[in-house]
């Protein structure tokens, strides 16, 4: 199979329509500002993979249904919705609509353009009954007024004179594709979830407000249009409860082009009226009328050349890295840029799994790139996150715990996850948020996010720590009874990547205390408290294996029965789709990066001597069935010294979607896949490690690249890091000196400094994966020289 | 609050009728035989507590719903129902029905005869319009006729002539109680859960048949009648789909009756058909009219007069827990007499509690008393164990598992538990069969049930163990991730209770094969197999905590933090409503016996000061929060010398549904809690414990006890041991010889032998409980003293 999308480093392309292909089409293709995201379905709404059009964090609510229910079981859900489709335009071509899966698709071409932040699709198109037509769509979704998306169509008669009739739509509750779920009753509550409350036509206008049924959330969808033709047309506008309609008549002559822009707009709101809301929408779309398409169009190139400025990734040797690295920047703009103290879902707002929920992989993975990129971005992410506290005191009480409990998985801030040992009892997500918090501050000082925001999360945190560990005889504090980010075991003690982040945690909340007397006297941190903190920081339990030189990934765990992996055929992957938990939790077998993880984040904590052998152990265990497990691979590859080895591993998170690896990209994006192509080259071969004011680098290239560049923000400063094979070079495009370590040597960065690349050389023999585990060859077997991927 | 019921030997008698206890006493006066099972509802069917009528494994299936789905996790329930309610004599006197919540109950009287195997209401009552009226009623689910429950009714004018209306019907599909289950759908499927096949009536005579909807099982309920009247009467019969009615008008003078006896016939099929069913239940009813009620009453009295010469329990000087002890052996004959290869359910057939699946508890509570009092009922119950086998192999390979893996908790053999940490990882059920296997075989000797039952059950159970344990790098064998008994903790490693009953499973097996070399070999058992069972149960890993001296319940649970009991509230228990599982299972709190109940059932694998320092540290952590500790801790209290603790624990195992102590037995009594009086008596004041051909003692009472006699039968002889503060009367009354030991003396008992009782000291401390925890002081305190109980 040709690779889907040309290799491109600024453009996916793609020049051949692939119906079998669709869903997963749209989701790369999906445009997005945070607040609105739409897929890349068709203009005219048919064929499609999977309708989708997102508003963040609206919801609709849905029963949690528990074989045997327990104390603190959630009994509610949410589930991302599919709101108003914006998108639709429909085309009748003299008396047959316009379907590719009928008559000739004579040429097709889509292009998301990640600098111009367009969608552009082309197409000539020979109706059954023999007309020749030319449609030209462009389509944005406006990282500029964050309630609007506009397209631009143009439709051209393109051999003889033909009639056009343009039904540009808003629809709601649109039919989505089953069986979907096995619960019928989430069904039922999903495939319509909005009851009408208004719904308004006039002129080329209509105005739709709709309300969830359960949740009780208010939508608004209104659209306009500017529309030119040659010759004489007719316009009609009507609307009905769940569809409003502008229709537009015309006839072209052979080589005339009916031109018509759409303006959406979209508003959401818990509290705010219908008519408010209808208000709401119409202002957005008289901005945007008054901007026009071709100002939306410029707003956009220059909020992007911005961004690129501060945030671009270079890659020479590697033109497939290149260009899904800049598609994974353009992914976590497009989620990240306008959320707004939304969450930012494990898809972004690019599909419906894993019901739009957002999870761990944001603050861990996804905020890094942001933090570096867009750090605004960032601490509106976290906001979000303070603004759930609340819900997290709450939950932690309802746990018999003290501070604060995030949830496992959620949209509002409430626990939504149905199975407790792979959800709430995953408690370092509280750790995670902790760490973006202490990551953000450092990168950018920002001491008002410090003071309201930064400082609740961490003593928070910190308290719900100090209340699930305990001391022991010994005297050393155990935290028991968890669950690390391996999916493939649960409920264990001292789960060093827990541990090792909780007493992060502790430390960052005690620090935080005595840096901000004021704000921990408001939470009524005592002295005593913060001493409690930094006591059990100190005396953390981290578990270690003497007879094997190495971690366990919990206490216990290296005397697990191994995995037998000699006798698990290649389609038992996923694993947990052919094997019970119970199997997979008392052996070991490793579903993604936990303890490998921790030597990432937690580098202090290990000699390179046990990150190398704890890399090579993990490494032989590790089946990455999670989308989430290769960049750390990577990195850490990377940092002992398996080079080649962490260039496969980078293509894997790289590629996971342009080439849905995971064979679910049809749901939407992984997000956090996509910052692991970030994360595998910044701080892997870039060697990244961020330390309290100071950007250590240990910067080492695989002998398959010749250059990798990287720009970061920090502390208001933009920096630049070009790594080449025996050499880096770090300059400072703006702002302050930045104080840097490479390869341990300390400098501080005022203008350009070029530092020599110590040679490694690991000490022990490769490490090897499960047998069919190995990543792919990336520079030897390239993607698209295999039959399948 | 006067005690329930009046204390007396042979009776349960109440002598008020107190609506607010209905349910409660319907299972307490609950008649069964094993197949059929009739709750103690009141003849005319209102008031009711919850009607009940049951036949042993006829049951509905209804999905497991799951908020997150995992693989092997079962998707279909199954739910015992209700069937056709036979027991129904409606009562119109004059014009007005009989109510007891209307006019005056004069007087009211209900007596289980544990000697006649009946149940008998008297009642004197006014009714509103003033008709006084005597009604007797006596029920009996007949032992000997285990098809036929019969209803011998007789009603008096006491002051004047009045009319009387009887109606005795057939109601199937009856209204049951709401809201019951948060699962709409459940409810959904089991409020109505029989659909007609056939209704059918004549003279005095009707024929119901039904199928269940989901799992298609076909219930055929039939009844015919005896009246006698000494005036004119007139007989009508009538049946539609989901009733059958009988109806009798007649006037009696003062002081004449109406005496009806009614017999109902029962039968169900997953195979035969609705001729085949209606000609069942008719030839039932033919025979039980042969014989006649007199007949039926007196077969019942020969039938308990055999089981009681064999099994009987004399206390002295506790006559409360001598009529718990009677009530208890009564229900379980109940339970075990004619299952015949059916299961017997957690609550027998008294109540729909648990949905009607039976555990472990059957096996490990139940089965012992049924293997010395009543053998063949424990075989009967065994080899629906064996015919189970097809499912439990399956199971087991669906787990990728060797051997048979027997469900947590069923009815027809799959497995039906919705929350695998709790269920499916309670593996250790599979030892608990086995043990009751061995049990079986050595207290019998019954050699075609070890060839045709015994050896499959032992073979396929020690294969699973040995694949789901492994040996480490020392050598040691390992069964990690599984759950032992206490529900407070699930999912740990090398859990000692777990350990220890595989040990002796995989022994077992190990001796069968060799011993019985054909069966053997019919199943694939080679020499290299049997010697791998044999080493893995040789180099069982057995953790002990040599800081603490004691053994930890799993590897890590002395290390988990304690519970805090002193911040714990009374209104808290049972803490498994008021804290999530998450809580429990990472921390030091103790649900029910575990270690206690593996140093009972493996007593040889602890040193005497072991057991104490065990018994001690587990006894501060035990909160009871299961109804099946009690006997456990009543049993090793007696072992290592707390006398009287053992004789709380006794009485409160003993009268837990008596006195309602669990709040639940209005769904149905605690077999396991019954049988539990039986255990802490003979195992805990009688020390039993067999061994290999030897029936070991170490009898011992408690100063408030003057006497405790009784009865096992052991290798086809009948022995009586009459315990007594200073010696034991050992006595053969039927058989050979048989092989006893009496506080470690060695005996062959061939008539009688009275032996002297050792002292005993503990050496530490007395024991203490959880704050608000420790058992009612019985013998000081008793329940009828207690406001509340």
């Amino acid at each position: 199979m040709n690779p889907p999308y040309e290799v491109d480093p600024w453009r996916i392309r793609e020049t051949e329509l692939d119906l079998a292909r669709l869903a997963q089409t749209e989701s790369v293709f999906a445009l997005s500002n945070g607040h609105i995201g739409v897929r890349g379905n068709l203009d005219e709404g048919e064929p499609s993979g999977l309708p989708g059009s997102y508003l963040n964090s609206l919801y609709e609510q849905r029963p949690l249904p528990h074989a045997e229910a327990g104390y603190g079981y959630p009994e509610s859900g949410e589930t991302v919705i599919n709101v108003t489709n914006g998108k639709i335009i429909r085309l009748l071509v003299d008396d047959e609509p316009l379907d590719v899966r009928f008559g000739d698709l004579e040429s097709h071409e889509r292009v998301l353009d990640l600098r111009a932040g367009t969608l552009t699709r082309r197409m000539v198109w020979k109706s059954p009954a023999g007309a020749r037509i030319g449609l030209t769509s462009t389509r944005i979704v406006s990282l500029t007024q964050r309630a609007i998306m506009a397209i631009h169509y143009e439709v051209e008669a393109l051999d003889e004179e033909t009639q056009f009739v343009v039904q540009s739509e808003l629809v709601a509750n649109e039919p989505l594709p089953g069986p979907g779920r096995a619960d019928p009753r989430v069904s039922a509550v999903l495939m319509a979830p909005l009851v009408e409350d208004e719904h308004f036509a006039n002129d080329d206008r209509v105005v739709l407000v709709h309300e969830t049924r359960a949740s009780g959330l208010r939508m608004a969808a209104a659209m306009s249009h500017e529309i030119e033709a040659p010759g004489k047309m007719s316009v009609d506008a009507e609307a009905q409860p769940d569809i409003g309609r502008v229709t537009v008549a015309t006839r072209l002559k052979a080589g005339q082009k009916l031109t018509l822009v759409k303006y959406v707009a979209y508003g959401w709101s818990s509290h705010r009226t219908r008519a408010a809301l209808h208000d709401q929408v119409a202002a957005a779309l008289a901005g945007a009328e008054l901007t026009g398409w071709e100002g939306l169009v410029e707003e956009q190139r220059a909020y992007l050349e911005e961004f690129w400025r501060g945030a671009d990734v270079q890659v020479e040797g590697d033109p497939e890295v290149q260009q899904a690295v800049r598609f994974a920047l353009f992914h976590i703009l497009q989620a990240g840029a306008r959320a707004e103290r939304r969450m930012i879902p494990a898809k972004g707002l690019t599909g419906p799994g894993y019901d739009g929920h957002t999870f761990w992989d944001t603050e861990t993975f996804v905020l890094p790139v942001l933090t570096y990129a867009l750090p605004d971005a960032a601490a509106d992410a976290l906001r979000w996150r303070h603004s759930t506290i609340p819900q997290a005191l709450e939950r932690a009480a309802q746990l018999n715990l003290p501070g604060a409990s995030f949830p496992w998985r959620t949209i509002s801030g409430q626990e939504c996850s149905g199975y407790w040992p792979a959800g709430t009892a995953a408690f370092h997500i509280n750790a995670d948020i902790a760490e973006a918090v202490a990551r953000y501050v450092d990168a950018t000082q920002d001491e008002a996010f410090a003071r309201e925001i930064g400082v609740d999360l961490l003593v928070h945190t910190a308290r719900l720590w100090r209340g699930i560990g305990h001391h022991d005889l010994n005297g050393k504090f155990r935290i028991h009874g968890v669950t690390g980010p391996d999916e493939y075991s649960a409920v264990a003690d001292n789960n060093v990547y827990t541990n090792l982040m909780a007493q992060a945690n502790l430390r960052d909340a005690a620090d935080v205390a005595l840096a901000m007397p004021e704000e921990a006297a408001r939470l009524g941190v005592t002295a005593e408290e913060a001493a409690s903190w930094r006591d059990a920081a100190d005396k953390m339990l981290i578990p270690f294996d003497e007879r094997l030189g190495v971690h366990p990934q919990s206490a216990g765990f290296t005397d697990h029965a191994p995995w037998d992996f000699l006798n698990t055929p290649p389609g038992d992957y996923p694993l947990l789709l052919h094997y019970p938990y119970f199997d997979l939790y008392r052996k070991q077998v490793v579903k993604q990066a936990d303890l490998v993880l921790a030597m990432q984040l937690c580098g202090h904590a290990f000699t390179p001597e046990e990150k190398e052998r704890n890399f090579a152990y993990y490494e032989a265990l590790t089946v990455r069935d999670s989308s989430l497990s290769a960049q750390t691979q990577a990195v850490m590859a990377a940092e002992v010294g398996y080079l080649e080895l962490a260039h496969d591993y980078l293509a894997e998170t790289a590629l996971m979607d342009l080439r849905d690896l995971g064979h679910d990209t049809a749901n939407g994006l992984h997000l956090a896949s996509l910052a692991g192509a970030w994360n595998a080259l910044v701080s892997g071969f870039g060697g990244l490690r961020p330390d309290h004011g100071t950007l250590c680098f240990s910067p080492r290239l695989p002998e398959t690249l010749g250059k990798l560049s990287f720009r970061l923000r920090y502390r208001g400063s933009l920096i630049c890091v070009t790594v080449r094979p025996n050499a880096a070079t770090y300059a400072l495009y703006e702002g302050e000196p930045v104080q840097i370590s490479h390869h341990g040597e300390e400098h501080l960065l005022d203008k350009e400094i070029t530092l020599t690349i110590p040679k490694i050389t690991p000490n022990l023999p490769a490490p090897h994966q499960p047998p069919g585990r190995s990543p792919r060859r990336h520079t030897h077997d390239p993607f698209h020289d295999q039959g399948t991927v």
